[in-house]
């Protein structure tokens, strides 16, 4: 070969993601567009992002020495869910790995208890709350909190509606305090919000400061699990809008958080907003943003952790529905297509590449528009009809 | 583990993909989102789609044996490039290998001359064309198509204004008819249009004859690379934009092409289309679809080939405008994020992870929006900052 290449093909920083779910997985296009190379640490053969990315490397997010491999001759280390421990993380900062987000930052995301303390001490509107150190205590925090029902949950280790209990009585708190016991956590008790909705904020921040705010969204949960999305928030208060997208990005400031960051919210029948959960990696909740926005979150937190300027996060259409497809009674979800692409040539489909268990989230469909009632019918459809839930009449 | 996968997580057929550039690499991000693995063939270690896929398998495109050790387990097997070899392809397809598109219809888009045949058996309109048979005979086919000067291009592997040469007289024609020596090929002779512009378009066909039709672009080559593209083709006129759309799907339909097939066609100052190219796979006048159409042609041609129903070739903007970025004195394309992203947060940029080498395709950039010129100016001073011809002078 004559005249051979002046440098090597990829001339990008190489990002280490830590965990092979779908939150990984979707970062791939982004990265690929990008022309960043992603080294992953994926739990296991053939999880979701390690279908999808060039040798991946198989190790536990909770394995110190996976995770120093993992980050060599990487620029950066980012994550596709909390479990790494903090205290590796704090490990691999000293030695010099650039963790984005850091474990000071990240820590928040961690674990409850410490977020809770840190909201309070910022004035940032959340639940009333009170770590409970023993179930013969429940009754007196309930006391103090409003009363029952009460919700209760481990400070650590949860996700998707996992380590989350609502109870009516003192009785009904052992098996949350059992769950804590067992992974040595302690247990948080928080008000049971009467809320009108959830809605929920996506931002990303760079180490250089810089922001970008998604349109606030509502997440509709069933059983603890996002179901659907829809951006922006319809019929939100304008200036509630504003409180939200503010609350965000002073906690995503304070914080330092570098990423993206998705703060969860109760939306209350007296006009304000309460902070419930945050996340500091990209999150259902900003799933839409991938054929909704100008910018998706996971090329802003690619960005964002790379320091590079964030895009655009202006929605691109007035109306997104974003429908997560979970885990039913299909044999292949492969097979929805043939019927759902060709009722609607529009719809969006992301399937994860995971195994079906009922409940599990394994894809979200993604419809646009500027009629909401027709976006969100068509996304229910498309979705329904993946978890065998929907049939052709029911579409309507 | 109690309670395992009811079924493999991946329950989507593979699609073999022949050749590692950058088409099969942006064949991944949609194939990511559709759960459809790809499994690629590529021509050395580390090119283009090689760096973004899961296991790529090395062989040469022309090695028979490698070509089926790619298609074997695959549902479907398609193509990155034309220059698999005919005779390969009927051999593979004889023995069950589901190629699309087929050998019959993809010797169109490989040997010009099989392909001006055929348009002129369809009553295609075409440039005036000739097989010359050799440099003496080249001064009586000027005559017959019109005088000097005259189009030569090798029959088959030619690219990118490889294989193609303009002469003025017939001592200019020996580089033609040396490599089509070299190469054991044919040499074409073609009038050379007096153009207006170059229009392509883009269609999609599935093997259940389903097609989809990417609005007429223009298309501006230089060097007979493509340079710029806008879509839709500003100020064609909407019974010439029919008439492209038209020519396109009737080739998809009578060469039973399955996948996306590009048309590359002269509008002439008669207004009229001649069709100049074929090309049947992902090409360069469609790649502003990823972020400029509800499918892109990715996606599409993924759809295409495993006959699913196709996704809208809508546009999602009024304008849109892709602007190649061509390698040159440039150290790290990387670098040019700093100040593209930083001033313009909607651009979408995409980077190929080539080795940059003077005039090669080593990414694009794309823009959108309402008004075409500030559309345009930010897609060339976006492309322009990469290749380091602009400054931000420049930009106005």
């Amino acid at each position: 070969m004559t005249g051979g290449p002046r440098q090597t093909p990829v001339d990008g920083p190489t990002v280490a993601v830590i965990g092979g779910g779908q939150l990984a997985r979707m970062m791939q296009p982004a990265a690929i567009a990008l022309g960043v190379p992603l080294r992953l640490l994926a739990e296991a053969p053939g999880v979701s992002a390690a279908q999808v990315v060039a040798d991946p490397q198989l190790g536990a997010a909770t394995d110190l020495e996976a995770l120093r491999q993992a980050a060599d001759g990487c620029a950066v280390l980012t994550f596709d869910h909390e479990h790494v421990p903090t205290d590796h993380l704090h490990a691999l900062a000293a030695e010099g790995v650039v963790c984005r987000p850091g474990p000071e930052a990240l820590v928040h995301a961690q674990d409850k208890a410490v977020m809770r303390r840190r909201m309070t001490v910022l004035g940032v509107t959340c639940p009333r709350w009170q770590v409970v150190s023993s179930p013969q205590s429940v009754g007196d925090v309930a006391d103090e909190l409003g009363g029952f029902p009460l919700v209760l949950k481990t400070t650590r280790g949860g996700y998707d509606g996992k380590g989350v209990w609502i109870v009516d009585s003192t009785a009904d708190s052992k098996p949350a305090f059992d769950a804590a016991a067992a992974a040595g956590v302690e247990v948080l008790a928080e008000e049971r919000v009467d809320f009108v909705r959830e809605l929920a904020c996506v931002v990303a921040r760079s180490p250089s400061g810089q922001t970008a705010a998604y349109p606030v969204v509502e997440s509709v949960q069933r059983d603890g699990i996002c179901h659907e999305v829809v951006a922006p928030a319809p019929g939100l208060d304008e200036d509630l809008a504003v409180q939200a997208q503010q609350i965000a990005l002073r906690v995503a400031g304070e914080l330092d958080v570098t990423g993206v960051l998705a703060v969860e919210m109760f939306e209350t029948r007296d006009g304000r907003v309460l902070v419930n959960e945050l996340a500091m990696r990209p999150h259902n909740s900003g799933h839409w943003s991938i054929d909704g926005a100008v910018t998706s979150q996971f090329e802003n937190h690619l960005r964002a952790v790379l320091d590079l300027p964030l895009g655009s996060a202006r929605a691109r259409a007035p109306w997104t529905v974003m429908v997560n497809v979970l885990g039913a009674d299909v044999d292949r979800l492969y097979d929805g297509y043939l019927h759902v692409f060709a009722r609607d040539p529009a719809v969006k489909v992301h399937l994860y590449g995971k195994s079906v268990r009922p409940g599990r989230k394994v894809g979200h469909v993604t419809t646009y528009g500027d009629d909401l009632e027709q976006v969100r019918a068509r996304a229910r459809h498309a979705a329904g009809w993946f978890a065998g839930t929907e049939d052709e009449e029911a579409a309507g």
